[in-house]
């Protein structure tokens, strides 16, 4: 067995009842059930894209529950579907359709156990709502600075195990980086014990690091030692319009040499911004003219953070890195900015079918394969026109390849997805980048990874899973690809 | 065998000439010596404390070659031990006294890739020394933020195999924080590239965070790309006496709630102090009259960095948080005030012998633990005196403990050291502390680590080494123990 964990021999097949029993007798009634009516929520997908059917739901109270739970599923192999809040973009909590698996649900997980502001740690469970973490950080005084769309249900554990991002990653990193300490129970019951915030600590590799971005596939994660920050004292925000995202870029490298921090900078062409105008009531117009492109700017700091921004665009404007500009007048204004960006995906369903992706290249390069890419797209695909948007800061966009005019919507996504899909996945390989900046690979993506990856990447994720995982029973199916034929080879 | 990675059945034992031979194929009379007097310097540790045997010494001097030495080694199972500017404070480059090793030197593979001052980015090889980098950066007004006294030959790959730290930490996190892309080559020659600094990417756990820390005992790192940050406008450095670490803190809390950047918050006892004026020349205590305690601290900012700092030092003098302090004038002050804590172990040599530690607790826990700690050890070992100094804001101190005035230090060195050491580990333990903050294991203190770890995280990190290093080629006796008989054990 590829591990140094350790497993009971396997005791052969076992009735579904002697399973349930074990469980049972483990967690109790409040943490177990095979009603099809209490499972069915969990069973797809929040966008309905996945459908999956499980033998039963257990819903552990505590980490020794969870330890017992993986004990039992390795001693009678039944696979392990961790799941928190279900808002997966790629089906990475959904069980397959065979109904062998159990559905590891973390949500009964969310005591807060250890809140210190002063030194801006929260020791928080897995089932802890994202939503609920920030109304605790704001009681402080403190704010915990991560957040996205799905912050009502997504839960600490699975914003660990996807190592999520969202809108504040420019200044205060994806989910890793606000990972102080980690409580895993692998596959074995062994319960890893990070928790304590070291700063620094030299006991060899960063074990905690594994398990960050790992979507259930090793181990899972039942609490997190999580960063606060200070409430920032000001904070300002304004709508700027240029002419391309080269320009884009040039000015964020000036606004990030200035004494405040830029908290977001999230890139919108105007064929984005002109959809959200036309498809969301409400919507109105930031600047009086239209740009090529547009900039949503979030900066905060200590003092004068309004007249620092206000300075600094003025002076884009002379340089010519930008062709207008203005800064939110109140806290209204300024949630109407960001309800603009918010709603360019919603917008483009409006509009019709487009194939989506979330992709990562270095920030420098960016902004030419933003240009470069989707000229490239429209020409491969006649009539499709390409739009990407999003966190130029952190080199990752939402790069959306909307249909043709005349086609029939759902042939020309059954038939056109793919072949585009390889196409934008071939140019940002090509670019050094990531098939998946944001959303992870879970089973949607696994093919693709699979196609793209250099062999020794994939053999070396593999080892990992049969280091960890010698069973093959966590979250079956997402992440980690089985090799190629040739990917063994030297 | 517990890896996927791919390697050659073993031939049976081959002579040192064909092993050699192949080496020297493939590495050219430039990348490989047995000669012993070339070989002599690097088999004993800088501080003359372990002394090894080798077969031969290779130079690569590109990761092909590295990716080469490793198959060859894999081949033959002969042992490799990595090894950058021979810096280790805990033993871990230096190969063990049989003679079966091959030292793999990275100083050959010294150049920088690529430099792009407007992203903050250096890609460079493994053997490129830090001094080296740091003044690559300042030629771009830029920096990189990690430094530390043997920065005239720790090298980039030791630094990023260590996760080095330093007296930047406290801004600027570790080595693990400043290392945006990593290459590296796995025991079956297979190269992890890496290098493309993505701030996003979820394409599973985060492969590189493995080699960060490993010591060598997992792969070879042979380049980085890392973070550079623009050179501050302002800095200030001030000398503060206070009455507690349980007050530094309190002041450091304050401080970072200021506008400006604090970059260092060293603590320093006053018999510390009272060591270095005494025994290192032209030093000079910084303030009229003595405290108990002192920090040294450097801030740096856009601008009025020294005006804030010198309001808020008087603030906490008003707060009673500091019982005077005073700003360095000018470049040679702060110069003169770094030299005093860092002559601190060189004065406490001078004044006799003293078992060191290398230790971190949770920085909220850290003032308490400084002084119970101390007061314990003392008891327990009677006419010691314990002292701790350091990067306080890190959670991380040097907790030394000097003999007794009347002893042989010799003598009391060889009977003291094993007890005291065990003593002040298990308190670090008992507080969820680290044995080890920034020096590693190496084989210094493999044996504690093994004493002090849960069985857990023992069997993952085994589990680790047998998935990437299934012959146990890799800097074997370093970092890994081998599980305790209980250790399997559910």
């Amino acid at each position: 067995m590829n591990s140094l964990l350790s497993f009971k021999p396997y005791n052969g097949i076992v009735t579904k009842g002697d399973f349930l029993n074990a469980l049972g007798s483990a967690l109790g009634p409040k943490g177990l059930t095979s009603d099809p009516d209490a499972m069915a929520p969990w069973l797809t997908d929040w966008r309905g894209r996945y459908h999956g059917a499980a033998v039963a739901m257990a819903m552990p109270a505590a980490t020794a529950e969870v330890a017992a739970v993986l004990r039992i599923c390795s001693d009678h192999r039944v696979p392990i579907v961790p799941q928190g809040g279900n808002t997966s973009m790629v089906g990475g909590a959904v069980p397959d359709g065979t109904g062998t698996a159990l559905v590891l649900s973390l949500r009964r997980m969310n005591r807060v156990r250890r809140l210190d502001a002063a030194a801006g740690l929260a020791t928080v469970e897995a089932g802890v709502i994202l939503s609920e973490l920030h109304d605790i950080a704001r009681g402080e005084h403190m704010r915990f600075p991560l957040s996205l769309g799905a912050k009502g249900s997504a839960t600490i554990g699975g914003l660990c195990s996807t190592n999520a991002g969202g809108t504040q990653v420019l200044r205060f990193g994806t989910m890793r980086s606000l990972v102080l300490g980690l409580e895993a129970v692998l596959p074995d019951g062994s319960v890893l014990d990070s928790l304590a915030p070291l700063k620094k600590d030299n006991r060899g590799p960063d074990l905690k690091q594994l398990l960050i971005g790992a979507e259930g596939t090793l181990g899972v994660i039942t609490a997190a030692t999580l960063h606060l920050v200070p409430e920032p004292p000001e904070t300002a925000t304004a709508w700027v319009g240029l002419d391309s995202p080269q320009t884009a870029l040039s000015l964020l490298r000036r606004l990030e040499r200035l004494p405040f921090a830029v908290e977001s900078f999230e890139l919108i062409p105007a064929d984005s911004l002109e959809l959200v105008l036309r498809h969301i009531p409400g919507t109105r117009p930031p600047l009086e003219s239209a740009s090529p492109w547009n900039a949503l700017i979030e900066a905060t700091g200590e003092r004068d953070v309004r007249e620092q921004l206000e300075s600094a665009l003025a002076d884009a404007l002379d340089r010519g890195l930008a062709s207008d500009g203005v800064l939110a007048a109140n806290q209204a204004q300024a949630m109407a900015f960001w309800r603009i960006r918010e709603s360019i995906s919603e917008a483009e369903r409006a509009s019709g079918p487009a194939v989506q992706h979330d992709i990562s290249v270095p920030v420098s390069a960016m902004p030419d394969f933003m240009t470069s890419a989707a000229a490239e797209v429209e020409r491969a695909f006649p009539g499709t026109s390409a739009t990407a948007f999003g966190h130029l800061g952190d080199g990752n966009v939402h790069f959306h390849v909307r249909a043709p005019a005349d086609v029939d919507p759902e042939r020309w996504i059954t038939q056109a997805a793919k072949p585009i899909s390889d196409f934008v996945y071939d140019r940002v390989i090509a670019a050094a980048g990531s098939i998946s900046a944001e959303h992870g690979i879970g089973q949607m993506k696994l093919d693709t990874f699979q196609r793209v990856t250099d062999p020794a990447r994939l053999r070396a994720l593999n080892a990992l899973k049969a280091a960890f995982d010698p069973l093959g029973i966590m979250n079956p199916g997402k992440l980690v690809p089985s090799l190629a034929s040739d990917a063994r080879a030297p």
